[in-house]
């Protein structure tokens, strides 16, 4: 740790987050000296990894694949073998919402893994805008299964890649969790994008300032680094045009948007040695009364992980992050890609 | 992973801390079998250690030792030699509140190191009762001089043992940040805890029906665990009195704290394999209008680290524990201190 810029400590908190988030540049290497120390596992191919084209019968069972009936197929969308939350058990009809006593709610819900490519040595960023938009496009239909079940009110897309972001498997893959709640970030991120909504009668991600946040930009979808970004080099990949749900990407702008992601994928590796890192797609509750519409707006968010937590950020809710976003966004904004 | 029990998943939300808990036995161990990977790094004896006794010009000033002026000092507070805030700048007087902007804040607040002991070989668990509690009276006389200063809204006490619990330095120390808002865990808590006393007129911690959650119990303290426990096996201790701020604490009831926390660090070590650890002392925010303290209480709250997160988290804010707080409890219940 050394510090090198004179610039002093901030806290900042973005309207749509609403989280404080420390920036305290004593704790930083210069932004372009971040590497990650841990990068992703180096692909070792596996002997007997379940994802892999013909160890079908290794796995839970499969939902769909991609293209449907193929052996030969591109993707698979299957139960997890050790799900978080069960299928089989009757949603609870209601919870007790009695404040005088602790809560608790049957664990129905669904864990799903979206098996991204056949090959094992493949991961996500290797794989072509096309291929990506298949993988958006079978979380997208998947959504849309999900959303059939009226006690499910969220969706969280998720990926893991590398270890020490929490993957277990190498081969690449993404999970997919539908809850009976509405999640804590999630109704903050209502609530915060509500009250923005209520005073100027605008949705506060439409009018995202981006202009020294910009890493990059296509027709549909900018790529920046938020005002208040909880971690280093957090990245959130945003629709220019107002759209509240990620189920409504069709499949032309599904190409677009795996062309930025991969973009991004590449300039973090190169610009970050690899590192390990989780995506998440956050978006809009379903089943609400449509009011919500106007104020909701999905995007992409890409956390490299570069530093750990302590017992503050346990402790607060509060996190500290050493680079200023004004100075990642310069850095992955000037990174080539060959 | 291999599920032993027939168990079903749940969903839990306690009264203070309010935020839903996946309770998932398909992703656990038996509850006996969890021992953690990595444990608290083995202490090797530092050349250039900064906090060993004798190396004090190594450090950042010192704002006061114990005993006082003794060059054989036990504990020693010091400044943080990379604060994430800094205490040479001018408070904001006010930020902006203005919903159609983000926030600013400048940087201003207090970032101490507590120095635990003058002897790196020794770790918090093995110290006496005594000597533990002579570190809670430190955090506690600083905590009343951080408390002179109206714009500071909140002090976090915090530990990080071993690396992967956050901690860059093995030599025995705590973390104290003084804030210059109310982070989001604490308002989340007031609001829940307010709640319950406006339906009931009571305290909710005071109120803690601990039976099957109870780990000790001691004259004036409980330790157990939390029952929507954030994270496999931690641990709270929760003075059986209702007080809502630490720095309340005296002379007596802090050797019995010490007692209380040396035990359950022992078990977690015996138990657990050694784990990383943090610990967080959650308390009363400061210079309130005094309606809060019939509804706030202090407690202390050791999380050991043997789980890891992914993007779910990340995204969510939702938390998946293998390990339901009963079985948890019986096992450090159980745990023969020799
Ligand atoms: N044969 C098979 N068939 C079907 N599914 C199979 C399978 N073998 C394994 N699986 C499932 O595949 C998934 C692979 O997921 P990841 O590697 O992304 O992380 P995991 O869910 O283990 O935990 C990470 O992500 C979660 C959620 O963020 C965190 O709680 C956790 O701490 C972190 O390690 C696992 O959930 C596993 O249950
Ligand atoms: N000579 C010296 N004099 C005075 N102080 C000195 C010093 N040399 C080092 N220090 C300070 O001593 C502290 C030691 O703290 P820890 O080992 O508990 O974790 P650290 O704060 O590094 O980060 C962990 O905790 C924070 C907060 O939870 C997380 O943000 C982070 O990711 C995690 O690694 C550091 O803050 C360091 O700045």
């Amino acid at each position: 740790m050394a510090s090198e810029s004179g610039r002093k400590p901030e806290l900042r908190k973005d309207l749509v987050s609403n989280h404080w988030v420390i920036f305290s540049p004593a704790r930083a290497k210069r932004p372009s000296d971040f590497k990650s120390k841990a990068p992703a596992n180096p692909d070792q191919p596996q002997h007997q990894c379940p994802f892999c084209i013909g160890h079908e019968h290794l796995c839970a069972p499969e939902i769909f694949r991609v293209p449907p009936d193929n052996p030969d197929w591109k993707i698979r969308v299957i139960q997890n073998l050790y799900p978080a939350l069960r299928r089989d058990i009757q949603p609870s009809s209601s919870h007790n919402h009695n404040l005088v006593a602790n809560s608790v709610l049957d664990g129905f819900g669904f864990h799903d893994v979206v098996i991204e490519t056949p090959l094992h040595s493949l991961q996500l960023g290797d794989l072509s805008p096309q291929e990506i938009a298949q993988i958006f496009l079978a979380h997208k239909k998947r959504i849309e299964q999900l959303a059939n079940h009226e006690s499910i009110k969220y969706v969280q897309v998720f990926k893991n890649h590398g270890a020490s972001a929490g993957a277990s498997l190498s081969h690449s893959h993404s999970q997919m969790l539908a809850l009976p709640i509405i999640p804590p970030i999630v109704s903050t991120r209502l609530g915060s994008t509500k009250d923005y909504f209520d005073q100027t009668g605008k949705c506060c991600i439409c009018e995202i300032q981006s202009e020294d946040l910009l890493i990059n930009a296509s027709t549909n979808f900018i790529s920046l680094v938020p005002y208040a970004a909880t971690f280093p080099f957090e990245i959130w990949i945003v629709p220019r045009y107002h759209s509240p749900h990620f189920h409504e990407l069709d499949a032309e702008k599904a190409v677009e948007l795996g062309g930025l992601l991969k973009l991004m994928l590449r300039k973090m590796s190169l610009q970050l040695n690899d590192p390990p890192f989780n995506f998440m797609i956050h978006t809009c509750p379903l089943h609400g009364d449509g009011s919500e519409l106007a104020y909701t707006h999905w995007f992409i968010q890409i956390v490299p992980q570069l530093t750990g937590v302590g017992g503050f950020e346990i402790g607060t809710g509060c996190y500290i992050n050493p680079v200023f976003p004004e100075d990642a966004a310069k850095v992955l904004r000037e990174v080539i890609v060959p």
